[in-house]
């Protein structure tokens, strides 16, 4: 195919756009692949969507590869499906919901679990009909708060999201990796970088669960990893728990004025001043900080919920919202203290905390407020921590001995230097950009929507199943800001706009018929050609704008044209090359099929 | 391609779905390649996505092919455009609002005029970025009152839209005819039928306006051709007014007691009974009956409209909506009469009609309600109508003497036989199926917008547009109603899911070896083949899907296999012919390439 700058709607800009802050969104909307339209919604121009549809091509053929079916769900979905799962309430106010004509509640779709489940409830009742895996390509809609970063995050973009149907846990098993080989296929040929992290499942119930993050300063999670191989998504990170020590020789704990310890640090020294340890110093890490939040159920009730910590780590707001989800984290705010006035701000200990109804210990009320710890409280630990009385703490206040958490909760935050759950060396942290996730979601949605099939004694078992998404619009977006230079984008040739930006660089009617019959030449070998004919512009815009646009691969045909040759440049390594104008189809054609 | 039969999502139904109404809908549920999944919203099966998918190649192949670019909006818009240009309102409830988490307004956008227009001033200014033509494929959402007839009227579909940008009104008229050349290839590649119809514009403003209908008992538009070639929509025919005449001679108008006269036919007979006239006999078109509507205006406001009309004749719903759009027709009931204590019910009259502020003739009093009437009320045309009074009707009433409307509005039903307005014969009607519409939408978005570019002179011009659009999804249901038998579905070579069915009949070994021989042939010659490889189901039940489902050319491997023979039929003649099966994948690779 050939394009003509001459006539392609293709408005290329000096300056950045004034809503940008990454480089991806401001190079995509100066070289002319996309423009904002709506607050989270880009229209895309034509070289824009030649690389979307690359993309989604990519996509599809590796779905179709591991036998997945292709399929198209409405966006306009009724609640009712929504309301079976719980998800219509779950979703909060990312979903956009709306009421039709007659006032019947609607929604736009964020991904389509319950439709995928109900279709196959409606076409499949026999374990011979499974496995089965069906995808769909499609537009979603989500309400972002603060929708932002262009493509990366907007109310509008388009996703791959497969599901797969069997009738056990082995086949799912096995769909699981179907699909994670698929992804990496697919992003290998992106060529985008990518870390297979261990996730979580948010509001998505389930078990087993990996994202495909793309490592990136500017991607909105943060993940974990060790040299030995351990990879995490930082809301999925185990803590390693210590092995749980005897108290037999602990001394009792002893509660003390500590006036003047209003930081961790302080507290550490009046500690090690007024309450030696035997075996060594108390350090940051042996206070217990306890932290009450407030959870919001999508039902709209609230509890409040106590987490303890170590006092040397802070609670990680994305892995406490992960742990609690489908509730949301809200602050404990004055209000809520002056309903528990027992509660003595500053000095909360576990004494008065835990849903047990009679006090222990010298503490002898309660607030029944449910207490969960980090797994580093474990049996037989001694801390110090707040005695529940103004100006007053509780040294060596022993884990079992003296209190009892209702349960863990692994919401601390994780740091460069945590041990890796799995023993294979120390975590570092990293950040980066979700592109895929996986996730055996199991029975949750053929439980709750019924789905079942005979299975081969005759009986009716339920199905499991796993979802697998891909970000479509999103991966464009991180492929130009992982592939762009000071200078414009740089695409990889799986999903450039075109695969050669033929520059005319002269007005000589001689130039130009040999700008046109190279481009012509390219076209007739099967190549996409973007031809710069534009006859009143500088040769210098026209670098700068092929500079800008990225194409790989920029032919010049200028001023050397009459010696016979002409000008190879990669836009990746900036290599020139000179080739002979009667070659340079030839070799250009060898360049791309590479 | 190919798709397997023991694995495709492919469920064949031997029920009609009760929901559905056309054989079309029917058809499409039944041969598993839709299923409803939302009141108006259609899950696309495998083979039902694949039809559509050729469907958008073609309609994309013939816009690329004159010059248009595509693009893609979002669908979830803001409502400012749309406000701006009236639409927001306009549309009525057709349109699905919706409100983000912050409470800004938003629709799904039904078609994109403004999005375009705001593109092309962002990204153009001078003539020499004109002309233009900007298309896209995409879901477009419109709140239908009754989601009914299949994919033929959803509230979600696939639409190509397009719009063009032009300086003056003659490239918009090369534009416009570029569309429409581009138009009937795409139709005539879909091997749908069609009749090129002129049209109104309804709530889109501007001028020029044609319809590709398919004529179909089934369609939901009707339409009148002439022998000689007028084709137009029926709200866009135009009545042949008679020239006026002079009232020289006619006698005076005459009030009359007319008791019993409560049909067209009787006050006929009264009339030629009463006060016959000099030259022929009062005949029902004499009559003169005014129909009094209420207009609903989209700013909520609303006004009452008579409309006088032959008595031979109804006033015909489509045309009269199409004449006051964007102002809603609502029937002027009980309590508006109370307010208009001087309309007399049944014998409402020129007399008390019309803006003016007082009283002619007979009648002293008026309404001050608008009255546009017929163009058949030509001046000096004399009528039999009411008289304002009980029981009483006026005779020879003589239009431009005795009264004089506000107007004429053509909005009498069209009848067989009615003279075409070109001359060009007698009219007949029939029934279609809107499949594409093409529009000279003038300046209107681009006033309303300011899209203004300069023109070689240096000054500022408004630029002016078309809109051009092509139901995609709802091409899909035409074919399948135009293209059906009692069987099941009859699909043309060019949208057909796969290119050959090739059914195994037989379960011994031989047979199955030499289907899946013939497949990969074709599949490695480039067809797509759909294989009927399932193990445990009759030959008779694979016919019947076979026949179902439409694929263009059926080839069946069965007894005769052993005489190595195998049947090629075709499935919309149903033709059959014997076919050596060393021959075969050779014989059927021709048939498909015609």
């Amino acid at each position: 195919m050939l394009l003509r700058t001459s006539t392609l709607l293709l408005r290329t800009l000096r300056e950045d756009p004034a809503d940008a802050e990454l480089a991806s969104h401001k190079l995509l909307v100066r070289a002319g692949f996309i423009r904002r339209a709506a607050p989270g919604g880009f229209t895309w121009l034509p070289l824009g969507l030649r690389v979307l549809k690359k993309v989604e091509r990519i996509v599809r053929e590796e779905m179709d590869a591991i036998g997945a079916q292709e399929v198209h769900f409405p966006a306009l979905l009724p609640k009712e499906p929504y309301e079976a799962t719980g998800r219509w309430e779950e979703y909060g106010p990312n979903l956009l919901r709306l009421k039709d004509r007659r006032g019947a509640d609607f929604l736009l779709a964020p991904t389509h679990e319950e439709m995928f489940t109900l279709l196959v409830k409606d076409q499949c009742s026999s374990y011979k009909d499974l496995p089965l895996s069906l995808y769909q390509v499609q537009t979603k809609f989500r309400d972002e708060a603060r929708p932002r970063a262009g493509l990366l995050r907007g109310r509008e973009f388009v996703m791959k999201d497969s599901y797969s149907f069997d009738v056990d846990d082995a086949g799912l098993e096995k769909a699981y990796q179907r699909h994670r080989e698929a992804y990496v296929r697919i992003f290998d040929r992106l060529g985008l970088e990518y870390v297979i992290v261990s996730a979580v499942s948010g509001a998505m119930g389930g078990s087993a669960s990996e994202e495909f993050l793309h490592p990136s300063p500017q991607g909105e999670d943060t993940f974990v990893r060790s040299a030995g191989g351990y990879a995490a998504n930082v809301e999925a990170v185990t803590t390693v728990a210590p092995e749980p020590v005897s108290w037999d020789d602990a001394p009792a704990a002893v509660v003390l004025d500590t006036p003047d310890t209003p930081t961790i640090e302080s507290l550490v020294a009046v500690s090690n001043a007024l309450h030696p340890r035997d075996d060594r110093p108390w350090e940051a890490a042996d206070t217990l900080k306890n932290v009450i939040v407030l959870l919001r159920h999508p039902d709209g009730t609230a509890e409040p919920l106590a987490v303890g910590v170590p006092g040397d780590r802070e609670v990680d707001t994305k892995r406490l919202e992960a742990a609690v989800s489908p509730a949301a984290v809200e602050p404990f705010d004055e209000a809520q203290f002056a309903q528990h006035p027992e509660l003595v701000k500053g000095y909360i200990g576990p004494g008065g905390l835990g849903l047990r109804t009679t006090g222990e210990g010298e503490t002898a009320t309660t607030t029944g407020i449910r207490y969960l710890v980090d797994p580093r409280v474990a049996p037989g630990t001694a801390w110090v921590t707040g005695a529940d009385q103004p100006g007053k703490h509780v040294f060596g206040l022993v884990a079992g001995r003296d209190f009892t958490a209702d349960g863990t909760i692994d919401v601390a935050e994780v740091r460069d230097g945590d041990p890796a759950p799995d023993g294979s060396g120390p975590l570092e942290t990293a950040r980066g950009m979700e592109m895929g996730h996986i996730f055996q979601l199991g029975r949750k949605y053929a439980e709750a929507l019924d789905l079942k099939v005979l299975d081969e004694n005759g009986k009716l078992v339920t199905v499991t199943m796993g979802s697998y998404g891909v970000g479509v619009s999103r991966a464009v977006a991180a492929i130009a800001e992982a592939g762009h230079d000071e200078l414009g984008l740089v695409w990889p040739r799986s999903v450039a706009p075109v695969d050669v930006h033929v520059v005319v660089a002269g007005k000589d009617a001689e130039v130009v018929a040999a700008g046109e019959k190279l481009a012509a030449d390219l076209v007739a070998a099967g190549l996409d050609v973007l031809l710069d004919d534009r006859p009143r512009v500088s040769p210098g815009v026209k670098f700068k704008d092929a500079e800008l646009v990225g194409v790989p691969t920029i032919v010049t045909l200028g001023k050397r044209l009459s010696e016979g040759v002409v000008e190879v440049r990669d836009r990746a390594t900036g290599e020139r090359a000179d080739v002979a104008v009667d070659d340079a189809a030839q070799h250009l054609v060898a360049l791309v099929r590479g």
